[in-house]
């Protein structure tokens, strides 16, 4: 006997039909004798809903009846898969999350879990009785309804899962697992047994969205047991899993994945002053306006003394950051300021390469073959992201994909 | 100032657009210095799709979970006009059944409002906040979300509407008031100005549908001063009130309005043993099954000393109730079983015949004069309903009318 929670997305959830399937697929988990709780998104489509009617009743909405509105969404689908259960003749009923509690920070909107009650959780659960948690929902201080944010059902599921010490917390999505890159530029790409928390916050945060980041953090922090897999077939998913748990065998890849962003913007500040201060005076005005910078390059002094600064901000942030850019024009002292959006991050990712010597040489060697040329590096301990022109983004990771030996023998499903 | 609670229905909150008039009418009350509470249904159509969704997944759906899905319609619309109140500047929050909370019996599906604390909510009105409360909504012992059954929106703003003692309890709908029988057959129908909560009573519960009938008992057991009116005009509407605000003036009519119900079916049992119990084992076995038996009729006995008995049921209930009386046929002991479903009822009522002789032998006198022939006859204190012919309803109330001198002087707008 096991303890699992099983989490389903909205396309999971989306209709009665496969409301239908996922019952059958937990009734399985039940019948081999385990513990199960189901976290469950709203109908895809419905949460959107929802938030398109808090903003057109004024775009300046108050977050805690927002919350009030979109927490809807998944406690129409947790009551639907708990009859639906019923119906199978397995024991189930609905746990809001003011009824667990789930208890929640009062950040409405974005709320952070702090505290899962796990005394009638795991009552329900020893009487053998499956418990249908709506996710994205909470509870705060006060007793007024949470939500935290966007993608937060994956976040509830791993937080039930580690306040119930569950064995295992299974991701149901519609992607079958995690592939070395996008099947869809990269035909050859393989779906991986198993990925370190740390190499999935990679490539997670560089736009292979399987899992939401946080679920994957708070997974790793926890140590849960994750795994991602796809409500529509039965073949096995991707396990995510402590370092510990991969071992050094001869099999294991220097590089596990590799992901694209399409986007960033690049945004360049020249003849700012070489001195002390100054890139301070650059990148404190963009933290306090809550912008993202990610990649930084500053190359060496120009002989005048000054020197040219390149980062990278989120598409979606560009037009705020130049203007907070061109307010501190002064206090900076550049002379231009010049940007950029035909741009495009590739990232390779492996705990291998610690490893590991020649990595990233042979990542910049593989792109100039081919004649891409990289305008910006950065890296960590287990990543090398470059940044390119956009147009060279399939051929790189293509090519990169080969030549760090990703291919499979044959074309995915 | 005044203490008021207003209640909207499903048609004044269908949109976004509708939600923003409701606020505007509720900014007015509370301009005017009054203390306001307001009551909302779902968004029309929307309890029908949430309740679509749990019979389709389950035909013997709980109906603890079913609640869990069809409560969070209530749930949109008040945080939805909570964020549109806040938008013109009118300080508001949302209170879910659980967060106030409005106790219930366990009665899932069609609970019973047992008390509703109103120490938050009264200091949130003394704050000058307006409270939005779902319809429909409660929470039983267990903490577990109740409805009230359809319609149970009005009952649940007449009980918010005693327990904050508050003045008035506006109900907004579609139509703009109370009339004394259908515009749409008597185009000459009056508008009522005041009707009592008896007349309402008896005119809801034959077929009448402005109000929901469990609200209107409720206000007259608890005196709370009843206003049907429109959410789509400014015209005042009909008021619902104790009988002692009625003045027994020149001007008052002793009959109020005229109901017609064509939802009724006629049963007749021959030859029924004309002995004590006789009646007992048809009326028993029916009650068992839950069907309401509406008139009765019980013939003298025929010389054979046995007696013919006729009753009504609903039309929706006449299946089940052939199928009881034919299971007990031989312990009722009756020859022949006949239904007829082409048959309607027509009611008039009115205090005022509470205090003159005669109505129910006008009526009689006026169907006759038309050739209508009646059937059946019930009355109580204030009403009298017959059973005919169901092509003649329209002609019958249409004279009924007129000779009871109810006709406006202009066509109803």
């Amino acid at each position: 006997m096991a303890r699992i929670v099983m989490k389903f997305g909205g396309t999971s959830m989306a209709g009665v039909e496969r409301i239908r399937a996922v019952a059958e697929r937990v009734k399985r988990e039940v019948d081999a004798g385990n513990q199960v709780a189901v976290v469950v998104s709203a109908m895809a489509g419905e949460t959107d809903r929802l938030v398109a009617f808090c903003r057109e009743v004024s775009p300046l909405y108050d977050p805690r009846e927002y919350d009030v509105v979109v927490a809807s969404g998944e406690q129409v689908t947790s009551g639907l898969l708990a009859i639906s259960l019923q119906a199978i003749g397995v024991p189930a009923r609905s746990w809001m999350g003011w009824q667990l509690p789930i208890r929640t920070s009062d950040g409405h909107g974005s709320a952070r879990i702090a505290e899962i009650d796990t005394a009638t959780l795991n009552a329900a659960l020893e009487q053998g009785q499956v418990a249908v948690i709506p996710g994205f929902q909470g509870v705060a201080a006060g007793e007024r309804v949470t939500t935290l944010g966007r993608g937060g059902s994956d976040t509830s599921a791993v937080a039930v899962a580690a306040a119930m010490k569950a064995d295992r917390c299974d991701i149901y999505t519609d992607v079958d697992g995690v592939y070395t890159t996008d099947p869809r530029i990269v035909p050859r790409a393989r779906k991986l047994q198993k990925i370190t928390f740390e190499e999935m916050l990679e490539l997670a945060s560089v736009g292979a969205k399987v899992l939401q980041t946080r679920s994957v953090g708070l997974a790793m922090k926890e140590n849960v047991r994750l795994q991602v897999l796809s409500s529509f077939d039965d073949r096995p998913g991707t396990m995510i899993v402590g370092d510990d748990e991969i071992e050094e065998a001869m099999e294991r890849q220097f590089i596990t994945g590799i992901a694209h962003d399409k986007n960033e913007a690049k945004i360049t500040l020249t003849d700012v002053p070489d001195r002390p201060g100054a890139v301070a005076a650059i990148f404190a005005p963009l933290a306090e306006a809550s912008i993202n910078v990610d990649m930084i390059v500053q190359n060496i002094a120009h002989s005048t003394g000054s020197t040219d600064v390149t980062f990278t901000v989120p598409s979606a942030e560009l037009a705020r950051s130049l203007d907070v850019l061109e307010k501190a024009k002064d206090a900076i002292g550049y002379t231009r300021l010049v940007h950029d959006t035909n741009v495009s991050k590739i990232t390779i990712v492996g705990v291998g390469m610690r490893s590991h010597a020649g990595v990233a040489a042979k990542m910049f060697k593989t792109l100039g073959d081919r004649g891409i040329n990289i305008q910006a590096i950065t890296t960590s301990e287990i990543k090398v992201s470059v940044l390119i022109e956009e147009d060279y983004t399939e051929l790189a990771v293509r090519v990169l994909h080969t030549a760090y030996g990703l291919d499979a023998e044959q074309v995915a499903a």
